[in-house]
């Protein structure tokens, strides 16, 4: 009943390591045939001929009907992506930024080629959240998603508010602990999430978005007055990413720190775990938690596309194909709390209105509303050192 | 692509109406042809001539080859299931009673005719996890399932717990909602929980087990001295439904309340919401919340299925044909807290050990283990008036 898959895998990294250690427990139907990795002369903990640096010994093996890719490189992952689909290779793919970037070309090629992408391991580890998107509120009106989508910045922030850390402590806890990027800024700085949002908004309203339109400010500037400005109105902050359908015809798309009030569920999302927030007409308030990382978290969602696989299954993009009257949109107010060092600041970025302001010998900050246009046409001067905003609850 | 389906419903209750009114928003490529309904002399919304209260006029008609069953009474809704899937035409059903007690019967005729019954509407409304553990965790070493499965006792337990109410008072708050029925034993005496975790436990395990053969006891027998144990342990009491691998070849299954510490995520699972809890070998802790019951949920939850039938979806039962490994077992251990009112219960009763006991003026209990055995061969001594049983954390 199931068709047997031979896999060519591309990295035996974390994810690839406990993809092996899942595949081993389980009769499957399924081989690994090779692994092409780039270092040559590292030990591995399998016999060395499963083992090697040509890509083509993959690619260009008719055995091979399916591609396991768990590479860093974005750019590399799209050329494996690319030439495997094209030859009637499927493809599992865990590389959201990769994903992020080239989902509309992806699409096109699947279609022209018959071919399958798969890629639940991308977005928040072992969260189903593409599949059930796709399949299960594939008619149902997404009033929005939200959630936290990065493990690294939220166990950060959890240091913070539930420990009493600093800023600088989390950061090299979570470095320590490996959960942190060597570069963090990805992390930190609202980039990796902004990935999973692109991903996750174009299965929920059927749209292909450039990720370098789309908005992400993050938590590296945040400082020990906006800790207590949160503290002081019992407030968590948390970094989210947004989906909102605002009309029937526009959906706006950011990430951003925000204050986030006792009563949301993603209030009690701590540490390094992930959740996705679905706000739909009729299924009312949708939750979905779990591990956001990790090998066996990621390597239990890539498994469930290899295995998928086997059954033949595909993303139909229904919604993209189907429907068109979704457009991205930047005509949106946001109520915010911007902290800011430079008096300038509030010349050069336009509110629409301000309801207060405050002065001490350490900080200035005001709330009120801007476009998200606005942001986006002032990110610069914003995310300036000695700056920090964060979106308000209404 | 998309088949078109042709609906004939039984069923006009809140959850049909619910349905209706989503579907009237989508340009879905189905139509709903007749509407069986008990008591013709009802004001109804919509044209008379849909409704008739014939049976046949929907099962013995040919252009129907999609019916929808959302009436209360669970033998009517058998008949009428056996009769549809028999004459291939495909079921959606909502009938947590019915599916868990004939399940079986109700797969072999699915092969049989290779026509297709969907039910996710009867487990935890718009919760999607019939799906998931069918297509997502198809291959995953399921440590355990558990949750919150029923809206109306949850809403009493946090009534108490949260607003100090007395269990009468809060019973009586939740029929006036309609979150209870009116007859409240099925929910808070945890038979509602027990058919969802039998059919739950059945896509989980591959199972099929009689649920009148599971445990059961309830939340009706709480009084405040067990309030007054769980609060000065910064416990709350919630009603849990259980399934857990303990072997390779055995899986326990029973409803039972429990003292849950803060660090669970059920302990913040409120009011009338419901969560599921799935442990895993590799995805780690996954847990699903949303709105356990309502019109517009469970109709949600019977329209993803509906839309589905447009796709030829059909639930594999992989794991019920694939392995037979699996065996419901009931030699297991748990920890309880037993309050007790007749001295003779701890002769009666087979406990494995005791650790503490308790005696006033006003209640008495023990704290040990019992086995699932003992607790299921002693239920009517153990569920009498003036006694109340708990699972205590480990």
């Amino acid at each position: 009943m199931s068709k047997k898959l031979t896999i060519g895998m591309f990295g035996f990294g974390v994810v690839g390591q406990g993809l092996y250690d899942i595949i081993k427990t389980k009769n499957l139907n399924l081989e690994i045939k090779k692994f092409v990795i780039k270092n040559a002369d590292k030990q591995r903990s399998l016999p060395a001929e499963l083992f090697t640096t040509d890509a083509d010994s993959i690619l260009e093996d008719d055995e091979i009907n399916t591609v396991v890719e768990l590479i860093d490189d974005a750019d590399a992952a799209f050329e494996i992506t690319k030439k495997a689909l094209s030859s009637g290779k499927n493809v599992v793919s865990a590389n959201k930024k990769m994903i992020a970037t080239h989902l509309e070309e992806l699409t096109e090629l699947q279609q022209q080629y018959g071919t399958s992408l798969l890629y639940e391991g991308a977005v928040c580890g072992s969260i189903p959240i593409i599949r059930n998107l796709e399949e299960y509120y594939d008619n149902e009106l997404l009033h929005s998603i939200s959630g936290i989508f990065n493990g690294s910045s939220n166990y950060i922030l959890s240091k913070i508010f539930n420990e009493g850390q600093s800023y600088e402590d989390a950061l090299q806890k979570a470095q320590e602990l490996g959960f942190a990027e060597t570069n963090p800024i990805l992390d930190v700085g609202g980039y990796d999430p902004k990935y999973k949002l692109t991903i996750v908004a174009s299965h929920a309203y059927g749209l292909f978005v450039d990720p370098d339109t789309i908005l992400n400010l993050g938590i590296d500037k945040l400082n020990d007055h906006d800790i207590r400005f949160a503290r002081e109105k019992n407030f968590k902050i948390k970094l989210i990413p947004f989906a909102k359908e605002i009309s029937n015809s526009e959906v706006v798309l950011y990430v951003l720190p925000r204050f986030i009030t006792k009563d949301s569920i993603l209030y009690n999302v701590e540490n390094e775990n992930n959740g996705v927030l679905v706000k739909a007409a009729f299924a009312d308030e949708q939750f979905f938690y779990g591990k956001g990382a990790g090998g066996h978290p990621t390597g239990s969602a890539v498994l469930s596309d290899i295995a998928a696989l086997r059954y033949g299954y595909r993303y139909e993009y229904k919604k993209h194909l189907e429907s068109q009257e979704l457009k991205y949109a930047t005509n949106y107010d946001l109520k915010l709390y911007l902290r800011y060092e430079d008096e300038d600041l509030l010349e050069n970025v336009e509110f629409k209105s301000i309801s207060e302001r405050f002065y001490s010998e350490n900080a200035k900050y005001v709330i009120g509303y801007i476009s998200l246009q606005e942001i986006i046409a002032k990110r610069d001067i914003i995310n300036q050192e000695g700056n920090f905003l964060a979106e308000l609850p209404f």
